[in-house]
């Protein structure tokens, strides 16, 4: 089996952003509430930042179950990685997630501006300047043999799609509204020439929309 | 996290039956055809016993994606490996699924009927005389931290849930009705005081149910 490069649950609202206007430090997703993007994948048993035990074993667990499996890297852009702009001032910032990260994988940052490897535990971060055919060809030599997911934000997304890169594309559209910020699409329909679409919605009120090349 | 004893992909009709009638060599699900009631899982990406590349990679692809996932053991009744019943008359059935069984882990089949253990490939299958929750304890040590699988059929499946061991529960409903045969329940809602319960209709014509312990 070839090595895929696939979304996994990435969290959009209705409206088409994967983030809200105005990311910063303390607001990782700008003006929008990550509580109405993210409740679903938080109130499952295989959440990979649960730390007690419990949550739901039905449909929303399958996606987040999966999140993981069969992932030897991932692909990110530089917003999702730190809220600054421009040249690193320095290296202070080593991202969100605190002392052990949980991607416990290598993970590629998309760029233009230089910076060392970091690795905190399992998880290292290299920080690359090139196109995305390039950095998904280092992903998945990095990845052993196994399948490359691509970790958003939405422009990272938006930029692999547009170069006709990425393989399977699992979307999770939660009930709110967010008027501006980081957007995927105007309308996913715009993909169904290239993939199929199977759109599933779940009792937890998102709707996960699939997406596989034709 | 403990280890869970969980039932994945079990195909059942609408009318409750796991299988046919009159069990044979040549029909392992008696009258039943056996198409109506697993297709869904034979078009997908990630079913076991698929050797072409292809298949879909849409929702159902996520419960044949997860049939394998962290499971260290199975147990199986005598019916689901084979269509003799009895004391064993000689070894030269070895199941129905040739050198290479999809199981890849120690498998315990209850029967009341000694037989030594059988290795094909990196399965291996016991036959062990006891009761669902020594079963259970053996399946435990050998699936090593891992989760085991409840793989049928029908009695057996009805077995365990009567002891209340069954931890999760995953039944495709097919749009077919067998009329008589391996009976799993008359209705699902009989499990409804000891389960939470999903329904997911699937684009494939199948009824996902997914069964959590409260």
């Amino acid at each position: 089996m070839s090595q895929l490069l696939k979304v996994q649950c990435f969290n959009l609202s209705r409206d088409g952003f994967g983030a809200g206007e105005g990311q910063s430090p303390e607001r990782p997703f700008g003006h929008a509430d990550p509580t109405g993007l993210f409740s679903w994948a938080g109130a499952t048993a295989s959440w990979v930042n649960r730390t007690d035990p419990g949550g739901t074993r039905g449909l929303d667990d399958y996606f987040t179950r999966d999140h993981t499996q069969n992932v030897g890297a991932e692909i990110m852009g530089r917003n999702k990685f730190s809220p600054y702009r421009g040249p690193w001032e320095d290296h202070e910032w080593q991202g969100w997630w605190g002392d052990n990260p949980p991607f416990h994988t290598p993970v590629f940052v998309l760029t233009h501006h230089k910076r060392p490897s970091l690795t905190l535990s399992d998880t290292t971060f290299h920080f690359v300047d090139a196109t995305p055919a390039e950095v998904l060809a280092r992903a998945k030599e990095a990845a052993d043999g196994q399948d490359v997911r691509l970790g958003g934000g939405a422009a990272t997304i938006r930029e692999f799609l547009d170069a006709d890169l990425v393989d399977t594309m699992h979307i999770a559209v939660a009930p709110v509204d967010l008027g501006r910020g980081s957007r995927l699409w105007e309308s996913h329909t715009e993909l169904l020439d290239r993939f199929h679409l199977e759109s599933v919605p779940s009792p937890s009120g998102v709707t996960h929309l699939l997406f596989w090349r034709r």
